[in-house]
C-alpha cells in the first residue's frame, strides 16, 4: 500500500499520522460548542456532524454524528463502515471534485478539544504478551513458576472498570489504597508508591454478541484500535490479587487515546503471531494472520521535560491476537456488545529496552532506570506525563494513533475518617 | 414495627413479600404493552407511568416512570426517594382518602411479565462471606491456607459483567469452556459438569461518585437490595482464575430477583456484623450496624418436582457489610455510577445445611446431597430449576425480595470449528 493523495496537504507529510489512508473517528468540540463527531485528516479534523447537517455525507434517516460518541455508526455494522470509509475517501482525495463542500467543516486540531470517542459499554482487560507475563510472574511469583499453567492455552483475562476510561490529556491521580510492604504485619492505608503504567492496544467491539463466536466472526464485529495505558498501583495490586485477581489497583484510570483507527485502515498490516509453544485449542485457531504490524514506543517526561523513550516494542510481541481473546472472551455465552473495550495487556519485547511497564524495565524498582535528566525511576513520580505512540509504517505514509498521554496528579490527603 | 395496613387487602397477609412496609420497585409489561415502572403492592402491581400520566403521582416536570428501569428516579438521590415512598405510603394506606385515583392503576402480578428493574451499569462480585472464603479456600487451595491472607483486612471483589445479568425466570444456558480435569495432561473444549448456583445479596448503587467515600456516605449511596445469583461454573474457574480471578465461569448469567427491596423498607431489619477477627483499617469502621437480618433460603426443584429447599442462611453472615463493600470500591477513585450493581458473594453460614453454593454443599461433588425425589446432586443437571427466596420477618409481616429463579438448559452443541 501506498499513500493516498488529499487535497489536505498535511495529510500527504509522511510523518503525519492521519494520512487520508487513515481516517480515524474521533470526538472534539471548539470553544462552547457541543462535542461531536470528527474525522481526523492530517492537522485537521473533518466535522462529520456539520457533513452530515449539510447533506454532504449521510448515513442514515436520522443523524448520528452530532452526538459526542461513535456508538450510533458503529450499531449499524460492517457495510455502513465499509461504505463511510469509501465516501470519506472519495470526499478528501487529492482529485475530489467536491472540496467546496467539505471546506467549511474542517478545523484545526490545534484549536479542537478531544473527548472518549465513544461510550465505553464495559472493560476488559488481557494479559496476551508472554513475555510481560513472564515478567510479572517472575516478579510476583517465581521464575521457575512464571507462566500461569493455563497461559499457553487461555487468552486468561479479567473484567477492569470501564466507568475509569479516560481520554488521553486528562491528568491522573496516584490513588490511596491498603497496602502491605514486605516483612510488615499488618496492612496501612496510603497512598500508592510504585504507581505504573502499561502500554497496551486497546480493541473497540463494534458489533454485538449472543452465544460463542468463532475467532473469524471475532475479527469482523471489531470496529477499530486505540492505544491504552492501563495504569496500575503495584503494591495495590500485590496485596489485593489473590485469589479473585486485580481490583482497585487497576481502577483509578485507564486513558486511551483519542481517535479510533479503524480496523480498515489497518488491514495492510496484518502479521501472524509468534509461533505457537503449545497447540492450540481448535476454537483458537485463526484462519489467516490477526496480529498487526504496529510500532509502540514509551515516553516519560519529568516536571520541566525533556521527554525520554523508555521502551520501544510492537504489538506483533502479542501472544494471542484481538479476534482470539474476543472469541474466547464469547466462549460461556457472555454477550458481548457495541462499545465494549479490551485492553490487550501490557506489551513487552524480550529485550531490556522493549519492556511496556515501569515494572519490568526497572525490575521491581531493584534497578531503576535513568532518564535523560539525569533523574532516575523505578515507578512514576507526581508531576511525571507518561506518553504512548504508535503507528504502522506503509510506503512513504503511516497510520498513527495520537498520542494516548497522562500525567501524575498527587495523591488526595488521606482524609480525617481514614486515619 | 409493625405492619402497615393497606386497602390493598392482599398486602396485609402476613405471608405476603409485598406489604405497604416493602413498596419495591420493578418493571413490568401486560401483553404487546411497553415495560415500564410498577411498585409491588400484596399480589398486585401499581402502575407508576399510568399514575404519572394521570397526575397522581409526579416526581419532576418530566415523566420519569414510562420507561423500562428506575435509573432516573435513583438519579434524582435520597429525598426524593424518600419523599416518593411516603407519598406511596399515604396513597396505599389504609386509610387512603383518594383510592380512586390508584384503583385503574392496580394490575395482578399474575397477569404480569416482570423485566429487568433498572439498567444495569457495571457489576462487582464480592467475597464477603468467611465460612464461604473458608470453604471454597479448603478445596480450590488447602484448608490450612484456605483463607487468603488479605481477606480479614480487605472485602476483597472482581469486576463482573453486566452484560450478563438477567431477570429472574429467565432460562440459563450451560456453558461451554475449556476444561482441564484433575490429572489431564492438557485442556479440552466442552460444556461445563460443575455449573453451580451462589446464594448472594445484590447492591444497586443510587447515588455516583468521584474519589474515595466513607462508609457511611456510600451506605447513602445504595437505592435498594435484590436477591442475586451467580451462576459459575466451577470446571472452568479452577482452569482460569489464576493470576487474573474468575473471568469465563462467572460471565454466562447473574440472575436477579425483580423487585428492588429499598434501603428504606429494610432499615428496621438492620444488625451489626459477626465480631472482627483483626481490627479493621480505620476507612472501613462502621459508623453503627450495617448490615441486615434477612433470612435466605436456596430451592432446587428437578424435572416434574417437587422444590427441595437444599439450605438456609442469613445476609447477617457476612463479615463485610454493603457499605464497607462499596466504599472500599471507591478507594482508588473509582468513579461509582447510578446503576452498578454489586453482588456481596456467596452468603454461607457455618452448619453445612447453610451453605450457600453446591460446590460446598457437596463438598465439592464428595459428598452429593439428595433431593426429595430421591435423586442426588453434586452440581446442576439440565432441566433443574434453582430458586432463591429471602425476607425479613417483622412483628406480622415480610419484606420480602419474591423470587430469584433460574432454569438450566442443556449446553449448546460445540460448533464444528471448535472440534
Amino acid at each position: 500500500m501506498s499513500l493516498k493523495k488529499s487535497w489536505v496537504t498535511s495529510a500527504n507529510d509522511p510523518a503525519t499520522d492521519f494520512p487520508l489512508n487513515n481516517l480515524p473517528c474521533g470526538v472534539f468540540s471548539l470553544d462552547d460548542e457541543e462535542p461531536r463527531c470528527g474525522v481526523a485528516i492530517g492537522d485537521m479534523i473533518l466535522d462529520m456532524a456539520g457533513l452530515e447537517a449539510d447533506g454532504v455525507l449521510t448515513l442514515a434517516d436520522d443523524p448520528v454524528f452530532d452526538v459526542p460518541f461513535w456508538n450510533e455508526v458503529m450499531e449499524r455494522g460492517p457495510a455502513t463502515w465499509a461504505s463511510l470509509r469509501a465516501r470519506l475517501t472519495a470526499l478528501l482525495s487529492a482529485d475530489a471534485p467536491d472540496q467546496a463542500a467539505c471546506l467549511p467543516h474542517l478545523y484545526r486540531q490545534a484549536d479542537a478539544t478531544l473527548h472518549l470517542p465513544f461510550l465505553v459499554s464495559e472493560y476488559t482487560d488481557f494479559y496476551a504478551s508472554r513475555n510481560h507475563a513472564f515478567n510479572v510472574g517472575s516478579m510476583f511469583r517465581d521464575s521457575e513458576n512464571a507462566l500461569p499453567p493455563n497461559w499457553l492455552h487461555i487468552p486468561i483475562g479479567y473484567n477492569g472498570r470501564a466507568s475509569s476510561v479516560v481520554v488521553s490529556g486528562a491528568e491522573v491521580r496516584r490513588p490511596l489504597g491498603q497496602l502491605k510492604p514486605p516483612g510488615a504485619e499488618v496492612p496501612y492505608f496510603g497512598p500508592s508508591r510504585r504507581f505504573d503504567f502499561e502500554l497496551e492496544l486497546g480493541v473497540i467491539v463494534g458489533q454485538p454478541s449472543q452465544g460463542m463466536v468463532s475467532v473469524a466472526e471475532a475479527d469482523a464485529m471489531i470496529f477499530g484500535y486505540v492505544l491504552l495505558n492501563d495504569w496500575s498501583a503495584r503494591d495495590i495490586q500485590a496485596w489485593e490479587y489473590q485469589p479473585l485477581g486485580p481490583f482497585q489497583a487497576k481502577a483509578t484510570a485507564t486513558t486511551i487515546s483519542p481517535w479510533i483507527v479503524t480496523a480498515a485502515a489497518l488491514a495492510p498490516f496484518r502479521t501472524a503471531p509468534p509461533p505457537r509453544e503449545v497447540p492450540l485449542l481448535p476454537y483458537l485457531r485463526e484462519p489467516g494472520p490477526m496480529l498487526y504490524d504496529i510500532a509502540l514506543e514509551v515516553g516519560l517526561t519529568p516536571i520541566g521535560g525533556p521527554e525520554t523513550v523508555i521502551s520501544r516494542t510492537n504489538v506483533r510481541e502479542l501472544y494471542y491476537s484481538p479476534a482470539q481473546q474476543l472469541c474466547h472472551h464469547t466462549t460461556s455465552g457472555c454477550p458481548m456488545n457495541v462499545g465494549d473495550l479490551l485492553g490487550s495487556g501490557t506489551i513487552s519485547g524480550a529485550t531490556k529496552d522493549s519492556r511496556g511497564s515501569l515494572l519490568e524495565l526497572s525490575w521491581g524498582g531493584k534497578e531503576p532506570i535513568t532518564l535523560a535528566t539525569g533523574e532516575t525511576r523505578s515507578f512514576l513520580e507526581d508531576g511525571d506525563t507518561l506518553t504512548l505512540r504508535g503507528h504502522a509504517q506503509g510506503a512513504g505514509y503511516r497510520i498513527g494513533f495520537g498520542a494516548c498521554a497522562g500525567r501524575i496528579l498527587p495523591a488526595a490527603a488521606v482524609p480525617d475518617w481514614a486515619r
